[in-house]
C-alpha cells in the first residue's frame, strides 16, 4: 500500500475542505475522523478529486503516513485538542509533526509545543483563515513551530494556500505560539473591520434615511477604491439581500445581537498584558457584548437622545468613507503593534511585512490596503507605528477633517460610533506633545505614594501631600 | 503572656498602618515581618498607641494569637503570597483564619480558599482601599470568604473601617474570591474616574487657555455639588501645586506617562470573559498604555490636527461638568454590571447596594454620588442597568446635550477624550432599538456560516450565500 504525504484528522467542514484542497494539489492524504462514517462519506463523495487514504483508527491513520509523519488536526479548539494530540503522539516517533489548525489560544500552543518537543515531536500551531471556502480553494496560513517543521511542511502549505500576484499566502511566522498569536490578532482586526463597516452603514442609514439597497451601492462603489476588500464586497451583498419570507431587507429581519467566539476577546486580553492599546478591537468586542444584552437595552429604551431628522447631505458619504479608512488604519496600526510587542516578549522575531503579505489573500481581512502595509514595513522594518509611515500619515492627515465631521455628526444625532470615535481619540492622543497622564501621575502620587518622574531631572519623586507639600527624591 | 486578638504579618507602610489602626481600636495586635528590624521599629515608634505583641519568627507569631487565630497578610500580591500562606498554615489548626489584604487576583484567591478549606482553615481574601492614610484612619474593607470567618472577623473589620453617617465601610461581600473581585472592579472604576478627570482638565485647558491654578478653582467648585468626591478634591490640590524648583505648575513638570499596577487591566480582562462591556475602564487603561509609549508618540508628532485657538467660552465649564457626571455614571453602571455578572457566574450573591454603601467612605473612589447608587439598588435590587434607574436616567437625560457639545468640541479641536466619547457611544448604543449588530451577524453568516436568528421566528438560520442565496433553518 502507498503511504500518504500528509494526514488530516477531524473532518467537519473545515477539515474536509482542507483535505480536499491537499488532494486536489496532488498530495496523497490520509483522512480520519472519530465518527468513521464521515471519513467514508468524504471518500465516497470526493474520492475522484485525488488520493485519499481513509483510516478508521488513529493507529492506522498514523501508520498510513510517510516518515517523518505530518498530521493536521482540524477539531474545535479546546480541551479536546489535548486528547487528540496525545492519541496521535502515542503512535508517533521523534521527528514526526503534529499540526493544530484550529483557533487554539497561543498560550496553549506554547504549552503543547514545549511538551511535545521534549518527546522529539514537532508541534505546529497554525492559523488558517478563509472559512470553508478558503480551506477548499486557498486559505491564508500562519504556521508557528520549529524551522525544521517549516522546511518539511512549508512547501505543502504554500501549495494549498491562496496566491496573490503569484506569492503564496503562507509563511513561517515564528517559534511555538507565534502562528496562533498572529491568527488571533488577525481575527481581532476582523472584529474591528466589521464594527467600522457596521457603524458606516448605521450612520449613513440614520443620517440620510437611505435604504439598505442604496447603501449596498455605496459599498460597491467604495470597493472600487482604497477600501477594496473582501468584507466591503460581501457587505454590499448582504445589504442587497431581500428576505424571501417578508420582502424586507435581509438585515432588518436578523436579530441584532452579534456573537463572538473568543479570538477577539483573547486579542484584547493579550494586548492588556502586553501594554498595547488596541482600542479599536476592544470597542468592537464590547459593541458585540452590548448588543447581546437585550434585557439591558429594553430597560434603557426610555433614555433620551437628540432628534434624528435631516442632518446630513450626500457629502456625508465621502466623509464616512474617509473616516472608515482612517479608523481602519488605526486598528491595523494597533494590531501590528501588538504583534511586535508579543514578538519581543516571546522572542519570536516575527516579520510584520510578511504578515501583511500573507493576509493579502485567502483570509477574511484580505484587502488591497495590505500592500501598503507591506510597503511601509519594507521601507522601515522598525517602524514605531504604522500611522507614522509616510503612506499612512498622508492618508490620515488628508482624512482627519472628514473623520472629525463624521464623529461630530454621529454624536449630534445620537448614533453610536465607538469605533470611529475611539480611533480618532487614539490618533489625537498619539500625536499630542503632552498628555494629561501627568495629572493622573500626580493623583496616584497623592493617594498612593506611587511617585512620579520629572521632565527635567532623572529619578523618582514623591511629594508629601498631606504634610509640608515638599518634593523628595525617592530610591526607586 | 497575654495573647493577641489578631495579627498582621508584613509591616511595610500599609501593614504597619493597619496594625496601628487595630491597636488604636483597642485590639492586642501580634506583629511580624520577615525583616525583624521593621517589627521592632513599629513597636519602638508606635508602641504607645496600643498593645503590640512582636514576633521575629512565624511560629512565635502564630503562637501569640488567641484561638481561633486571625492573621492578616499584608505583603505585595504575587507568588510570594503563597509562601507566606503556607508558612502560616503550617502552624495553624482547623478553624483558624488567614486574611490576605493584598490586591490578589480573585482567581488566585479562589484557588487559595479552596486549598485551605480542605485543611479546615478559613481563607479570607479582602480588598482594602484607602491607601496609607485609609489603612491608618479607616479604610473601606471588602472581605470575601466563609460566613463563619465573617462572624469572627466582621466586628473587628467594621471597628477599624471608615464610617459614613455612622455606618461602617466594611461588609461581607461573598464567598471565596468575591472580596478581591469587588476590590478589583473598585480599582477599575478608579482608573475610569481619573481618566475622566484628566480629560476634563485637558479639554478645558486647551479650549479655554486656562491655567492649572484656574482649573483648580473649577474643580473646587465642582466639589461642592453632585461631583463631590475625594478624587475631585485632590485634583484641585494637585492642580494648585507649584513646583518649587522651577516655579512652574507642578502638573507641567511631571512626566506624562501614567503607570498601572494590574487591577485595571484585570478588570477589563475579566469583563471580557464575562461578556460585560466596560468601555470606560478599558479606555482608561489603554489611555495609560498609550501615554507609556513615548517612542511612538515621538514618531507620530508630525500627524496633523486642527487649530486649537479660540474655541470655547466659559459655558464649556458647565458642559464639561455635566459630561464628567454622565460619563462617570456610565463607568459605574458598567462596573456594577460586571459585579452582577461575576456574582451570577460564581454564585456569590453579592448585594450591589451594600458595595455602594462601603465605597462611600475610606476608599479612593468615595463620593457623595454613591448614596444615589445605593438608593437605586435599594429601590430595585434587580436593576437591569444603573442608567435606567430614575435617579440616573434623569441626570443623563438632562446632561446629554452638554455631553454631546463637549465631545464635538474635543473632536473639533483635536483633544483626545476617549473616556467621554466611549461613554456617550455606550449610552447611545444602549438606548437604541436596533443596532447594526444585525449586519455583523449577516457578514459572519456569509464568510463563516455562523448562522443568525430572525426577529420573527424561533431557531437558527443560514443563507447559502455562495449558492442560491436561499435561507435554510439549521439544527442549532
Amino acid at each position: 500500500m502507498d503511504l500518504a504525504d500528509i494526514g488530516v484528522t477531524g473532518l467537519a467542514v473545515m477539515g474536509r475542505n482542507l483535505a480536499r484542497n491537499l488532494a486536489r494539489n496532488g498530495y496523497a492524504v490520509a483522512v480520519h475522523n472519530r465518527t468513521a462514517s464521515r471519513t467514508d462519506d468524504l471518500v465516497n463523495e470526493f474520492g475522484g478529486e485525488g488520493t485519499f487514504i481513509p483510516a478508521h483508527e488513529v493507529a492506522a491513520f498514523v501508520a498510513s503516513l510517510k516518515r517523518p509523519r505530518r498530521a493536521i488536526i482540524m477539531v474545535k479548539a479546546g480541551a479536546g485538542t489535548d486528547a487528540v494530540i496525545e492519541e496521535l503522539a502515542e503512535h508517533m516517533e521523534p521527528g514526526d509533526m503534529i499540526v493544530d489548525g484550529g483557533n487554539a489560544h497561543f498560550a496553549d500552543t506554547r504549552r503543547r509545543e514545549a511538551a511535545l518537543r521534549e518527546r522529539g515531536i514537532h508541534f505546529v500551531g497554525t492559523g488558517i483563515s478563509g472559512g470553508e471556502e478558503g480551506a477548499l480553494n486557498g486559505p491564508s496560513i500562519m504556521p508557528g513551530g520549529s524551522v525544521e517543521s517549516w522546511e518539511a511542511l512549508g512547501p505543502i502549505l504554500q501549495d494549498i494556500s491562496a496566491k496573490v500576484d503569484g506569492v503564496p499566502c503562507a509563511v513561517h511566522v515564528g517559534p511555538d505560539g507565534a502562528g496562533h498569536f498572529v491568527k488571533m490578532v488577525h481575527n481581532g482586526i476582523e472584529y474591528s473591520d466589521m464594527q467600522l463597516i457596521a457603524e458606516s452603514y448605521d450612520l449613513l442609514r440614520q443620517a440620510l434615511g437611505a435604504t439598505p439597497a442604496e447603501l449596498a451601492e455605496v459599498f460597491r462603489e467604495w470597493n472600487k477604491g482604497e477600501l477594496e476588500s473582501y468584507l466591503i464586497e460581501i457587505t454590499a451583498q448582504v445589504l442587497d439581500q431581500v428576505d424571501e419570507a417578508t420582502g424586507k431587507p435581509f438585515v432588518d429581519v436578523v436579530v441584532d445581537q452579534a456573537e463572538q467566539k473568543g479570538t477577539g476577546r483573547w486579542t484584547v486580553q493579550s494586548a492588556l498584558d502586553l501594554g498595547v492599546p488596541v482600542t479599536g478591537i476592544a470597542e468592537a468586542v464590547f459593541a458585540r457584548a452590548l448588543s447581546g444584552h437585550p434585557e439591558q437595552r429594553a430597560a434603557a429604551r426610555s433614555l433620551e437622545g437628540p432628534s434624528l431628522s435631516g442632518v446630513g447631505g450626500r457629502e456625508l458619504i465621502e466623509d464616512v468613507r474617509q473616516a472608515l479608512l482612517a479608523s481602519k488604519i488605526v486598528a491595523y496600526a494597533q494590531g501590528f503593534d501588538q504583534i511586535a510587542a508579543a514578538s519581543k516578549e516571546y522572542g519570536w522575531d516575527v516579520d510584520p511585512g510578511a504578515m501583511a503579505t500573507i493576509w493579502r489573500g485567502g483570509c477574511i481581512i484580505r484587502a488591497r490596503f495590505l500592500n501598503r502595509i507591506r510597503a511601509a514595513y519594507d521601507a522601515d522594518p522598525d517602524l514605531a507605528t504604522l500611522l507614522a509611515a509616510p503612506e499612512f500619515a498622508s492618508v490620515v492627515n488628508a482624512a482627519q477633517d472628514a473623520w472629525r465631521r463624521v464623529v461630530t455628526t454621529a454624536v449630534r444625532i445620537g448614533v453610536p460610533t465607538p469605533g470611529f470615535s475611539s480611533a480618532l481619540a487614539y490618533y489625537d492622543g498619539l500625536r499630542r506633545d503632552r498628555l494629561p497622564a501627568a495629572l493622573v501621575q500626580g493623583l496616584r502620587d497623592y493617594f498612593g505614594a506611587h511617585t512620579y518622574h520629572r521632565v527635567d531631572r532623572e529619578g523618582a519623586f514623591h511629594t508629601d501631600w498631606s504634610g509640608d507639600r515638599k518634593e523628595r527624591a525617592t530610591g526607586s
